[in-house]
């Protein structure tokens, strides 16, 4: 309990959404008498900002159901004192006084604070190429409203141009789908959903494609027209409308002309305690960049549980706790089209970069029981270390997960996560007893294969390849089809030999014959009998046997990325 | 690798389900040359055992569908030699060689073992009451057909009487009820679900009761006769059909009669490797007590997952590994009715019972944002640890999870296993970073709504009652519900006052008149509402303030179970 005596020290919150929010409300709850004022820009506070989406899709009906909060429900709840279409233009630090700017009246006042906190939030990155001005962007209410008006004026199939394969975009271009739209989406980079893995990304694409949205990678706006769009492969597509989703910025110029510590791209750095370099102003969001949970490197998370959380604390700081910043592991999931994507931690891209040593496992168990109806395969890969890094010993440790699948992906997500998170290693997955039933899960839950699988690798019982491995073992290793003879002319690696599972232990002589001193890659259709046919063939002696990681799905995964 | 060059050691399994199966397939994949022979009493091995009730209900369509190896698929895949319709009725430890019965021909026959793995799970407790040889219990796939063909000849609307309310009991419940009987349920015990605490128990009756199943408690079936099951209250009920599912019990006679060390029930007692008291056998699975994960007590938990991770372990160190049982905490999930039920680790009545220090801690968040549309109401319950116990400090533990709801209550369960089975305190599920996007959770995810409060809690910002508290409570205290004047008017707690959150801030003087020098107990619907009342009561100086964790929704569910 603060100072309930003196004059209550007066908070000044800047950004009413998630982070901040958090922030005003648990600050009220620990102190009854503090003065609290929340300053939001847009004309919506505490609104559903990850729903805005899902509104302009229809899947979210009624307006009303984005805006959870108004000034007066906070005033009557939580006595805070917000205000709605207040932009804070400059802070005298100096001074403990920020300007703001009425943006319904243009008037500007002075607020005085004891404390500032900064929730500014990002806003979107616009490219700038010409025309660029008839794009519409996706962030406050106003935004949602100005997209919902432009999607009632278009004609069914009429042709939209999303810019950016992000998050956001991949959302918006779902929804714009489902209100008859003919999407494209275009990225810049090489592949959609940049915070994933290229195999999984493919997963997603494929997803998008089936359900008739295009696609374009590797390509980006170049000019905007009356209704087409320029590519800068100097292509062109018609558009009627265009969505700018090419990323997010942090709204900190304020901050930073007021001389607060930024990163290169804006991000206000801030201490274990959320303090900036001023430490009367403390900052979260989408705003800050916080330290990674593996390298300690300040990075940019823009997610809004860790928004929520982060707020939460801060306010607990202000009132006087001991707490520090948790390490941030950058969890997401997304829905699109009946597929969930779920994520954490490293992807084995930022692994490779950074030269952290590690191993990746795929696999692609079914959401349950298979003698159950409905199960649906899962997409799972598994980063873990295998050495140290930067002093730390990293063996045995998970580093990130990725899963993807129509059912229970988001639960087999939060779990790698929890355990990641809380220290346990990837080996230890196998004895995680988590709950089954038929309709939920198998006996042996796909959580605890990637552990029997990291298990087996810690123990040296099996030796993995990846999917982008193949090409340059090829070179000289036999790549042996232990699946069926049906699935292997449905598809296979170039230059495999099928031999089926139940058939190897009668024509050892012929893989003998066809190795030689060669090495052997085994794959199936996911892993799981190449990891048999593994131990059949270094039972029978052979030394140099590795199996394909996820088998020939996972490979497939991964040629869409390689056109 | 084991000697490969000498004669192969011979490893006999008893039971060819999941833990047998388990421990079967793990040799071979550890050892290409070692011979295992695999008995089974039954006509089939590895069937779908947690998918019987729901082929009885035709939801698995396809008795195939259950049968998912067969002998000859297992010699093909992995070399097994696998026997079924064979029932072990002898072991001969000195001569390492067990008695075995062809159940078909009737012929004995004798089978040496160097390592025997028991499996041999557990059979029906059939209560010895008159006429009981007319119920049908369900274990096997040959019970399974039973039960299918007797249903088949029933007209629609035919009375059933299922004789317990245990897992197997509700689950055949279902499923005799999709099948369009009139289903009743009697439980001998105060409320179903014996593993879960009643409050939890009472939702689960309620959908049974919602879809039509009776539900009896606290009696018993007394006599079986032609169309009739009288019960131990007198009463009698017409039952075309009675289902025994009063439990079960360790199928170990012939274990036992080998001399191997049983507990009082007939469960074998294993060491930390699993080995019986006889160190060339083994034992897993149903039959078997495994340490308790808090008391580290023998205890039975019957359940599928664990009974595969055993067998797979048991393989292991058969293979010379040096593996220890992992603690057991008896995770469970089952499907009623669209409900799922979860649960892990210990029950409050559990921690009552045994004397452990805790704290109840109930709310009753969505399944995933309100504004998207399909959420559902979850009912979580965590138990907390608050002293020492058997010299451990147990405080801020998690001790138990109970989450009930129709989505997301599996994966909130898991989440709340995997951090306890971690380590992880329960304040440390407040900074738990799990994956959001609207349709999949909230920002705040119920699993760190349940940290919030315990941090909460630890910090002495809460003091939380319970359901079963507020009758003596209620003796001195005011009770005091801050719900809106149309929640009130629907039903409140008997004696409380209603002051809605919105107007206490104007309405102190009268609760401080109400109060005098009494306790207040505030409470809203799950308790959030009441933790900011408590927090603004606290902040005017009142220090006998509680909150009811749950709210009045719990409380709800608890009146059930004490008609």
């Amino acid at each position: 309990m603060t100072d309930q005596t003196h004059s209550p020290r007066h908070t000044v919150i800047v950004g009413g959404v998630a982070g901040g929010m958090s922030a005003a409300t648990r600050l009220r709850r620990r102190d009854e008498h503090a003065r609290i004022t929340v300053l939001e820009k847009s004309g919506h506070v505490s609104f559903a900002n990850c729903g805005l989406p899902y509104y302009i899709g229809g899947v979210i009906e009624g307006r009303e159901n984005l805006l959870l909060q108004t000034p007066a429900s906070l005033h009557e709840r939580f006595n805070l004192d917000v205000h709605v279409n207040t932009e804070v233009t400059a802070i005298d630090r100096a001074a403990h006084e920020l300007t703001v700017t009425d943006l319904t009246t243009g008037q500007q006042r002075t607020i005085g604070y004891d404390t500032l906190v900064l929730s500014p939030g990002a806003a979107p990155f616009i490219p700038p190429v010409p025309g660029i001005e008839r794009a519409l962007a996706l962030r406050t209410v106003e935004d949602t409203d100005r997209i919902h008006d432009a999607v009632a004026g278009l004609a069914p199939g009429a042709p939209v141009v999303v810019a950016g394969g992000g998050f956001i975009g991949i959302e918006v271009a779902e929804n714009l789908a489902h209100r008859g739209l003919d999407v494209t989406v275009v990225e810049f980079g090489p592949q959609i959903m940049g915070p994933l893995d290229p195999e999984i990304a493919g997963i997603v694409e494929r997803r998008l494609v089936d359900n008739g949205v295009h696609v374009l990678t590797g390509t980006g706006v170049a000019t905007v027209e009356d209704v087409t769009v320029t590519l800068t492969d100097g292509t062109s597509r018609p558009a009627d409308l265009v969505i700018a989703a090419a990323g997010v910025r942090p709204a900190t110029g304020f901050a930073a002309e007021a001389g607060l510590e930024t990163l290169a791209g804006g991000a206000l750095v801030v201490d274990a305690t959320w303090r900036t370099s001023d430490p009367d102003i403390f900052a979260v969001g989408d705003a800050v960049a916080t330290p990674d949970a593996l390298t300690g490197e300040p990075v940019v998370v823009p997610l809004a549980q860790t928004a929520n959380r982060d707020g939460r604390l801060v306010a607990d700081i202000i009132s006087g706790d001991d707490v520090s910043l948790p390490r941030t592991w950058g969890t997401s999931v997304m829905g699109v089209f009946g597929l969930q994507v779920a994520s954490t931690g490293w992807t084995e891209k930022r692994l490779v970069a950074a030269g952290v040593p590690h191993q990746v496992i795929a696999t692609h168990p079914a959401s349950h029981a298979g003698y159950y109806p409905g199960a649906a395969g899962l997409s799972m890969k598994l980063l873990v270390g295998t050495g140290d890094f930067r002093g730390e010993d990293l063996r045995d440790r998970i580093l990130g997960a990725q899963v993807v699948g129509e059912e229970g992906a988001d639960k087999r997500l939060d779990i790698l996560a929890t355990a990641m998170q809380s220290g346990r290693r990837a080996s230890e997955l196998l004895d995680l007893e988590l709950a089954y039933a038929p309709q939920f899960s198998s006996a042996k839950d796909p959580v605890n294969m990637l552990g029997y699988i990291a298990d087996n690798l810690r123990t040296g019982r099996t030796e993995l390849v990846t999917w982008n491995q193949i090409d340059e073992l090829a070179q000289d290793a036999v790549l042996l089809d232990v699946r069926t003879p049906g699935e292997f002319a449905a598809g296979s690696l170039p230059g495999a030999v099928n031999i089926p599972l139940d058939e190897l232990r009668g024509r050892l002589g012929e893989v003998r014959e066809l190795c030689g001193e060669a090495p052997v890659v085994v794959f199936c259709q996911v892993g799981q009998r190449g990891h048999v046919a593994e131990s059949v063939l270094r039972g029978e002696g052979l030394t140099r046997v590795y199996n394909l990681t996820g088998g020939y799905r996972t490979w497939s995964d991964g040629q869409r990325t390689l056109r």
